[in-house]
């Protein structure tokens, strides 16, 4: 019987990318036949008219620049990552392959108490004693039905039955691309900032993924990400 | 405590649904400038056309008809389904509710055995002892989930942290709208077919999904339907 | 040789539409499983939630209802419309039949004087003079340009070459079907209104087409449009 | 008054691509777990999935690879290429700037004459006169076209409203970026090639742009244009 990992952590790794900051100022500037006139640009004008198109939703310019990532996350997760359809997706698939025995359980500083309010979504921490019967729990849980899984696997049983049996933590991975503009909207949705013209409160996981997301994106396009933020996370 | 409920069938009903088959021959012929002369066509005529559409592939007459439905099935199903990015939905959030404890089961009459052949996927029956052992293991892992999962939730744990031990058979419900041009490309993906120009081997369970979506398709849009399948169900 | 027929209005004609307010509650009920308990509802509980979720930006609930219209227009204004995506078109087309000598000329309310500001733009009323000059100009422009795409055709050459000529001016038609979430989004960027969130600068002629379609959507979902007026038409 | 310039070439210029066949590859094989061993692949290896995927159209792999071009063209042309709608655009705009005079004639090597049959389209050589006379009428209209709207601007009337006179031959520029899938669903109805499964009749302008298209295509992604040609054209 195979042993079951517990991890806390989303992976986010950068595969590729496509385009800088200077990408979304030629692509505007095709609107004023001024495209060919940028290389020399100085930085001043770049972030002037990255600023002026955020500030104005101007969506378009941000759509010519690309991003691939490969995640690692829970399937709660995956599943809410997926749900932001302008994008692309390769998924580890439980019909192709025997799922690995990975689960996801709550880091010590994962928020873990549910304050109800109508219309409201806040956490906030939990106990020791909360934590521990959280994780104890889980674990049991996970084990008992990887190893479930397994042993209908042995019957002889078809992945894509057994696997009905297996925990949304389990863990998938899977290939994102998608472009700055698509990007954004999915940041504006999945970060809890304060700051947001329109604050959102993502699952605490989901986020993780995304704060690795806007890492990469800041320092690929660090004078589109400034006005993101000075735009208060609308995206354009 | 719960008590687990077990279910083997896929529920899909439609909602609503805009046009017919002569929505589509009218969104063709406005290219001609015929668009407002349709009323008291013959049928020939309106078949005649959507069936050369069909046959050369020209897709977009075919999305001016849509299709709201609500289906219930489990989540490895709506995993599936959600795949289809040219179509909207609502599902039923693990966060904003406590899931209720309905879980899957393969149907006594539900294919058990997978054939490993290199680049094919064929399921054939199971024995009885197979189909007993799967089920009788299915049933105690999704009880002692939900158990677990109550119990983390009574000691004031959020849904959100709580829900990661639920299997991925637990049921949910959503609502998809799609245009009949998009629903024609889910069912080329998610019916088994023979005569498919190019088959697919859909998992069973989404497959029992898309034949209910289908029915609906043919009653519909009945001229539609069989220029879909002479083509050999190769989506416009 | 045919006569030209010269417009100055856009025609915008409902063909269809699936839904209406409470179809939005419903499917935003999902979320919490309480989508089957909706026919007696309250205006009050509708209201409020469509309020709630525009102004949260919860967009998917509003995927569920669709348009489809029949549009007339200048090309030049069909070539704004048609670079909204998530829609279907489906246009008359020059390539098979011969396009009428239709034309646009503004009408004598038509804004025509452009003011030059960095950034902005605004548009105010021209002279008679002004107006006498344009509308002769393009009359003339149209009719000889109509003339000579009849004099190829006549030649024996194919239309697709001989609309070369043919002024970006001539009307076309076109169906378009889309959801009140990207009507929405289309409704935020072609209606000028300073109420606005994020003001746009329309062009006129594309203004007076989502003027119509914003008429329809108010009679079809008006607690809809009212929360989307409310929220300063920022699309959710 | 501004000198017109008449073109028949359109212009595709490569900006920027992302990914090669090996990417596909690597984002196949995630559904197997088995995508992070593949640098040092041999040739067979990666063609042989790569051709698998093509012929049962698992089309999702092939949307991690990007690809930037800058076109020049007719408007005619440009209106038919943002029809396709899994696409970024950014186009030169009629309402920024002042458009220059540069149209669109037919190239001596250009069919001219269109065989009518019910549901074909077969295009032929013209004569000497029939090209003679079409191009001469073409700059006869495009020069006193151009020499009106400079009038009409001269007069102080906004750019958006005089270049209606402009005929849709006038040449525009725009970025374009899509993924490889949805650039082989663009070739696959813009090149008119006799061994398509599902044979396309595009305008021959557009064939031009998309034969250039195609001619990156197959420098970047070698394996993967080639399982596209072996498999008739039919987009994954």
């Amino acid at each position: 019987m195979s042993e079951p990992v517990f991890r806390d952590d989303m992976l986010v790794e950068l595969i590729d990318n496509m385009g800088d900051d200077k990408r979304v100022v030629r692509a505007a500037r095709v609107s004023t036949g001024k495209d060919l006139a940028i290389p020399g640009e100085a930085f001043e004008t770049v972030s002037g008219l990255i600023r002026f198109l955020m500030k104005n939703r101007h969506g378009t310019p941000f759509e010519h620049n690309a991003f691939t990532f490969r995640v690692e996350c829970p399937i709660f997760v995956s599943r809410e990552f997926m749900r932001h359809r302008i994008a692309s997706y390769n998924e580890e698939s439980g019909r192709y392959k025997q799922l690995d025995p990975v689960f996801w359980i709550p880091a010590p500083s994962r928020p873990l108490i549910q304050e109800e309010k109508p219309g409201a979504y806040v956490l906030k921490p939990g106990t020791m004693d909360q934590y521990d019967y959280t994780v104890r729990t889980l674990k049991t849980v996970a084990g008992a039905a990887y190893d479930a899984y397994e042993r209908i696997l042995a019957e002889g049983v078809a992945r894509e039955v057994a696997r009905a049996c297996l925990p949304i933590g389990i863990y998938t991975s899977f290939y994102v691309t998608f472009n700055a503009r698509s990007m954004m909207n999915f940041l504006s949705l999945r970060v809890d900032d304060p700051d947001s013209a329109y604050p959102s409160k993502p699952q605490y996981e989901i986020e993780q993924v995304a704060l690795q997301v806007e890492d990469v994106f800041q320092r690929k396009m660090p004078v589109t990400f400034r006005a993101f933020r000075e735009n208060r996370r609308v995206a354009p």
